[in-house]
């Protein structure tokens, strides 16, 4: 089903928008909108174990992704899980520190990478695919749902410093020192991720987002490489497959890139992070849809400041395809009255 | 002292770049070569009881800033002291844990700006123009001595958050939440580094440069009030007084936002960060000399790799005023060997 097929007020505005269409009130979700910012997110995550458990348990993981689409009413719905499932799909020891974020046995070198396991990664996600199954049947008639992988340079900065909050040290010898060795991982994580995003569409995801986290660490040769190939390999394989399903890219920090991974990457829209400045935003836009880009810091913040922010992205953004979102994920001091406060302001314009 | 003024060929390379002039062979120097890789440093560094103790030490001081000139003879030399000497000596409290950066009593609100002494500023600061003074004594004559200061907002940052590795979760919301409060604290900064750098002038600092390491991290409204601002303030009030003397700019992660800094700011020269593509770097120079940007996690690899990203770099600003720099600090694991070899592929093109 594409956009051309059908009367245009039965596509649901988030799509509208990833077709190319402008809106006078756009759609709008936020990146992590569920989370611990919402006490019932915080109520279901304390029934886990884990949090790798409430990624991979169904009713919980279900449940947690229609919270703030109950609350707020956003146009769409990102499936709850994180992107380091992939890593322990591979056979990756991954744990989440309550408050640290993910821990990984860190890989070094060659002998790592060839005890990866790519065929079990869709066996092992198989809660992932009854999650969206599920959701598709929950989920209201207008709102989307979106189904999401990290991409595979970011899933390897994990897998080979062991965790967040680094200095990329590690990865980056790892990609220079031994660019052959390092390709074959990121080899493995095309595969595994085209693989882990068909599944999620052939459940039910209508829209997949690749999020490259770390993209913005990498000077342009490495960027070319390690980043827009990648995606590229991906987003073409997803599409050869699944021709009507848009995929948004997400190279945060790309900075003076994003135009080459736009141009490069045939991403139907592309996230951008909170310090792309209008003037990019609307030249990329003329190529693609575009998504962001409010500093989460200022719905913790709120009132004029926030609703200053809100205009100036939206007045900017409005007449070329667009979608309302954060630049980065909302944060767990996020009052949540303030983003009822956000919509307001975004759909009372 | 202009490059117009006497010949070209007594000047120093460094000074020739900022004054505009392309060279066949680029002046270079690294940011942090005074630092934690060199033996001779961590010798004397065990000599001062604390790194601020090793800042205020003009003996040991003007000895660190000597060692990488002895062993490498770069172009520049810069002045071996720390951002955060400017928050010491507003009478904020700063120390430094070996291996985990700077730490400081945050500050929160108006009432920690109030207590802040702008005129403690210059007094305090007396070793580290005693430490200028000697270094114009002790230099080669071709070396070329380098201040500088933390850029406002970096140096807020620190004040704010109280240390490094953080989300700047604090610091932007007290710049959103009340802008005129944190003005107040930009301003004191502004008329504190303004001081600063004219001492270090006065003192014999040929150059300056204003470090701005987490300018990448606002919106583009914010970018332009807390950073484009502020440094066009200071670069101003400096070249009024010391109009002869080249300042150099490094907005860390400005991305996109590179531009509107340069065409803004009255700066002679920016640095720019490893993410920052050819294409652009290319374009500045039209404006100003560019410095930068091997990535420091090439210089650690050696070999093959680090060549081609200096040829890469070399290659492609040569034609313009250019020295050649890292895109951030040399870092501890960086064999000393790799820096000679670094100096011998770009002085033997």
């Amino acid at each position: 089903m594409t956009a051309q097929s059908r009367p245009d007020e039965t596509i649901k505005p988030l799509l509208r928008a990833l077709h190319g269409r402008a809106q006078a009130v756009p759609p709008v979700w936020l990146m992590r909108q569920a989370g611990r910012y919402l006490p019932e997110y915080r109520q279901v995550r304390a029934q886990a174990r884990s949090f790798l458990d409430l990624c991979f348990s169904p009713d919980l993981a279900v449940e947690v992704t229609l919270q703030p689409i109950r609350r707020y009413g956003f146009d769409a719905a990102i499936l709850f899980s994180d992107i380091l499932v992939v890593a322990h799909a591979l056979g990756q020891r991954v744990w989440f520190v309550e408050g640290e974020g993910p821990k990984l046995e860190p890989m070094r070198g060659p002998e790592s990478v060839a005890r990866l396991d790519p065929t079990s990664v869709l066996p092992r996600l198989e809660p992932v695919f009854e999650t969206v199954r599920r959701l598709t049947r929950a989920l209201p008639r207008e709102t989307t749902l979106i189904g999401f992988a990290g991409a595979p340079w970011t899933v390897a900065t994990y897998m080979v410093e062991g965790g967040g909050g680094h200095d990329f040290a590690a990865v980056k010898r790892f990609a220079y020192a031994d660019p052959d060795g390092f390709g074959r991982l990121i080899d493995i994580l095309v595969e595994a991720t085209t693989r882990y995003l068909g599944a999620q569409i052939a459940a039910g995801a209508e829209v997949v987002q690749l999020f490259d986290s770390w993209a913005g660490v990498l000077p342009e040769a490495a960027f070319r490489r390690w980043v827009i190939d990648p995606t590229r390999a991906i987003v073409e394989r997803v599409k050869r497959r699944y021709p009507g399903v848009p995929v948004i890219g997400f190279p945060r920090g790309a900075g003076m890139l994003y135009a080459d991974y736009v141009r490069e990457t045939s991403v139907d829209a592309v996230s951008l992070d909170t310090t792309v400045p209008m003037s990019l935003a609307g030249a990329l836009q003329q190529r693609v849809a575009v998504q962001g880009n409010l500093d989460p810091q200022l719905v913790v913040v709120g009132g004029d400041a926030m609703r200053r922010g809100i205009a100036t992205i939206a007045d900017a953004l409005r007449d070329g395809p667009f979608v309302f979102n954060l630049g980065h994920g909302i944060v767990p001091e996020t009052p949540p009255e303030h983003v009822h406060e956000l919509l307001r302001v975004l759909r009372g314009r």
